[in-house]
């Protein structure tokens, strides 16, 4: 296999102006730097970095444990943290969990069986006790979850998160404004002592902040983020129950996606006869029919900071940080003002 | 840390038999599984399946190395070949590439790197040489692709993937049997050696032996498979250049999405004034309005089918195979006949 030797003598320069070009050093010329990286190019060079890995202590390898799948929000999440794991050296290995798996047992058996120096928990309950958490024996993020139901102290663990809550009342808040008084929600849970909890929380603290009385008839719980025939199924037995409803509050825009194809195949048309908004701002839900009013969590920033978080931990062991991202409402076709 | 032994100690029972439960083994009683299930829950205990790990060879890890992303299609395979990988003991380690990236350099620079015992290719050019093959060392399978460009021999290498070109045929067939002879074609690149010049190859067959002359005003290249603005853009150019045509091919479900929602934009409905077609079958676009005619790829049979063949040319290295899987037309609600 060719080596750095082969290119230096290729290219009839010195070895350390090869190393310099390819650990992008600056004092190079323009025109050799171009001459190696040619050469690098034709000669089919592959830097050998192994030994570099080898002054690393046992392992670089920080696992991902994906929880509940087949969300677009993640799937962006996903790709921008294995970015920067992998463009700051380390590993990323990739674990999916049914969310019927409990993710601290899981970490804690990977960790057992492999040289894991940290873990990032994407989805995950918000109500962990310390004893569990005692569990995790390495450096870990929870990642768009918080310990909202739980017992931890704010010094023990760290997160990046949205304030789920708020972003319900703004949700809800935005149907409020437009006059909506009849405002159902499709939740995948309402006491799940996780995400659907808080936001079907958020529902009913907004409701009750603008005096609208809260209708259980009003509450379709689909038992799924992403599996979109069931959330189909839960919006057509809401509709079926009770169609007097002119606002649905969906905390995901896939959930929203199906309600919205439910509430065509009933005859109710968004935004004619029914407003609908959302959480998440998925880009997909800009070229629905109509377009989602939804709110947008910052996919790009929040993936960066649970990633840098990650590292920041792994090297500098012992300052937990708790993030809160905003939500941006971005404003779209799938609701109708009923003001005058 | 609990051990086995407190296990055995807490149930009144052998050490074996606690190690038959874990191990599933058959010849135990209910009851007693019942309980010690219980006590492995109430202790918290984690198996710690080290040594079982220790001896296999160097390392367990395949890396999972993904062409372009953002695509649902990729994401549910994604999903399908970890859960398999890891059920079978393995540790998958996943790298996202850019479209410009050369996956087979990316690959000979990570086995380079680390002790990586397979490559899965997911998504990947079409036109290898044995040249540039020879850099991967270790077994690898091409996953959505194969290689219809390159020179390669059929005993060189593995690959899942479908007749992109039959598809291609089918799905414009589809459009042609109902009458439709002014049919545009939404491609990402109609000359890149990959999916989408195979796909535009089957879009210009199927014209051909329809006696339909090929119009390239009627190509509309976006450059992206998942970029859902890039695609709008690309196909309202279309739209003001030409808008005779009836009928549009989208070689992506998300294509399709972006581009009815730019007809709609035009003033042109789906499918009263315009009929799509695409290829991939994401369960997604069950429930867009309209619901998309598309072919489906066997999404979770092919990353199933990628997941097993490389683990089988691990175990048992030498004997590649060439998968290809078959297209079913799902048809929805975006398609109209012109006929009488």
């Amino acid at each position: 296999m060719t080596n750095i030797k082969d290119i230096a003598l290729h290219c009839g320069v010195a070895i350390s102006t090869v190393s310099r070009v390819l650990n992008d050093h600056p004092d190079v010329s323009e025109e050799t730097r171009e001459k190696v990286l040619r050469a690098v190019d034709e000669l089919n060079y592959i830097p050998n970095t192994s030994a570099r890995n080898l002054v690393r202590t046992s392992s670089d390898t920080i696992a991902l444990l994906v929880k509940g799948v087949n969300n677009p929000f993640f799937a962006k999440l996903i790709k921008v943290i294995e970015r920067e794991i992998t463009r700051r050296g380390y590993t990323l290995e990739l674990h999916h969990m049914d969310t019927s798996e409990d993710e601290l047992r899981v970490g804690a058996q990977l960790t057992n069986e492999r040289k894991l120096i940290g873990i990032l928990f994407l989805g995950g309950r918000f109500n962990y006790s310390p004893e569990e958490m005692a569990l995790i024996k390495v450096p870990s993020v929870f990642c768009t979850y918080t310990n909202s139901f739980g017992t931890l102290d704010a010094g023990a663990y760290s997160s990046v998160a949205i304030d789920d809550k708020q972003a319900a009342r703004t949700a809800v808040e935005t149907l409020v404004t437009m006059g909506h008084r009849k405002i159902a929600i499709l939740t995948d849970n309402d006491s799940d002592k996780s995400i659907s909890e808080l936001r079907f929380q958020g529902y009913k603290d907004a409701l009750a902040s603008h005096g609208i009385p809260f209708d259980p008839n009003l509450v379709a719980c689909t038992g799924t983020f992403s599996d979109m025939s069931a959330i189909y199924e839960a919006t057509s037995r809401l509709i079926e129950r009770d169609n007097s409803f002119t606002a649905i509050f969906a905390i995901a825009d896939l959930m929203a996606i199906a309600a919205i194809k439910a509430l065509s195949d009933h005859g109710m048309r968004v935004p004619e006869n029914c407003s609908v908004v959302a959480i998440d701002g998925l880009e997909l839900s800009e070229y629905t029919l109509p377009t989602l009013t939804t709110l947008v969590q910052p996919a790009e920033e929040m993936g960066l900071v649970c990633a840098k978080t990650i590292i920041e931990l792994i090297e500098h062991p012992g300052k937990n940080k708790q993030f809160t991202f905003q939500t941006v409402l971005r404003p779209g076709g799938s609701v109708r003002s009923l003001n005058g």
